[in-house]
């Protein structure tokens, strides 16, 4: 079964769809995106993705797109894909105009979902423990909204895999760790989960936010702070966390071990926690 | 004679030119461009535009684009359009792949180049005097590369351009004017001109460069210096510049008239320079 691609009112074969070089998703990246995860026939945290969508789309203020009808197309296009675990990637522009900064209010927006089986891409992943490098983060200001403004982390992130990293880990101008350039980072301190506290510099990640409850639930200590680089370095253990990698240990960080080079326990027991919960039906306590 | 559009190595009917939905441009804002004019029936500084061009490729890892290539088909593509006074426009993209941050070194890149007569653009503009908005500059830290993440930009603009204004001059968090949302800006105190340095916070506008030689050349005293809000606000003269608006007076900023609320003499002297170097074929002293 190849990918599925629904476009503005239709299935499409993925080699023949096509937009407007007018569609200003690809003049100015006027656009937001989602990437949702299934589980053995069912998408993960639905109504988390559907209200983040709406929060980037109200942002972007294009508020007037009905998500409720975009929900629906997100469960056709995956039920009619067949994939047990697939991922699902969603992105609406503004629509088409001739090309100018100002936007006309109520365009009719772009539509496109696709959907990919995601086993190959988790083979890839090691799970024994991947590893990053550092970068600066040269993100706009807004990196809660979930937009498709991805250069600065699609050049950091080639980066850190060309120097054989899995992915680069960001800190801004003050040398906090803020996030990873997809995916949301965490680090554990004597024990204590850190990870940086919600505002505009960092994605609500779904995923982030379902380990901060998890960890409440097990009782494994967790706090949302600013973690210096250089904490961050000496911290005993490191993981990465996405709809993708669910909860990914990292052993290396810019090419030196964290902790004893092995996924720590408090990693590996909310790794093992994630799975048990998500197979479970669990879509997040507080949903 | 409608827009002239080549795409891809052919010409192509504007409504018809379509691009793939993986094509990085679209997914991830992967690529850059450039907005040339034409002054009766030649490009303006075409030099300039195409160095600028070269160095947004190379700080993108995409250095391997054949410029001078580039170059023959916005000739082409322009002589074909038969406009005198034109706004070409170019956009490069990474090229198609699927959908993931890494990119592939040397995909085949998407040229696209579009020609429209700027004539009834500019016939909207008010040469009297403009107003502009400020709002915050939240753009990522590499303006300096002409990318397409211009989500920041056209959510400023919109915003001013609804606000009644033509234009937002935004400023950084430390209080400081940075430039337009889609323009560069230029303020005159004491009959000096001032304007932020070149920097990774800004666009090298080729027609800030200009106005640069240009007031050298004619013993206008200008400073590149970073302006505060405050003393932008008190400034005798604003004006606003880049490739399409040339020199543009600003007689508002936020509602309040700019020195007696006309446009000032040292701005009219720039505007009447520019237009008599530009028809002249005067594309930069030190091009």
């Amino acid at each position: 079964m190849p990918e599925v691609v629904y476009l503005n009112g239709q299935f499409v074969e993925s080699e023949k769809a096509v937009i407007s070089i007018h569609d200003r998703g690809f003049l100015f990246g006027d656009a937001v995106y989602e990437a949702i995860r299934s589980y053995s026939g069912r998408l993960w945290a639905m109504e988390r993705h559907l209200r983040r969508l709406r929060r980037s789309l109200q942002e972007i203020d294009m508020g007037y797109v009905d998500v409720n009808t975009i929900a629906e197309v997100i469960e056709r296009a995956y039920r009619r894909s067949e994939f047990a675990d697939a991922s699902v990637y969603l992105q609406i522009t503004r629509g088409v105009q001739p090309r100018r900064h100002a936007y006309t209010h109520k365009l009719a927006p772009t539509v496109l979902v696709t959907v990919r089986d995601i086993t190959p891409m988790l083979a890839r992943i090691n799970w024994e423990g991947e590893s990053v490098m550092t970068a600066p983060d040269v993100r706009w200001k807004r990196c809660d909204i979930k937009s498709t403004n991805l250069l600065p982390n699609v050049l950091a992130h080639t980066a850190a895999i060309e120097g054989g990293a899995h992915e680069a880990v960001l800190y801004d101008a003050e040398g906090y760790v803020t996030e990873a350039a997809s995916m949301t980072v965490f680090c554990v301190e004597n024990g204590c989960v850190l990870t940086t506290p919600l505002g505009e510099e960092i994605l609500p990640s779904i995923t982030r936010q379902f380990v901060v409850e998890m960890a409440a639930d097990e009782g494994i200590p967790l706090r949302e702070e600013r973690v210096s680089l250089e904490r961050f370095r000496k911290a005993g253990e490191v993981f990465l966390a996405s709809t993708s990698h669910e909860v990914c240990p990292v052993t290396k960080v810019d090419g030196r071990p964290v902790g004893d080079g092995k996924a720590g326990p408090v990693t590996r027991r909310l790794m093992e926690g994630f799975k048990t919960r998500v197979a479970a039906g669990d879509d997040g306590v507080r949903a």
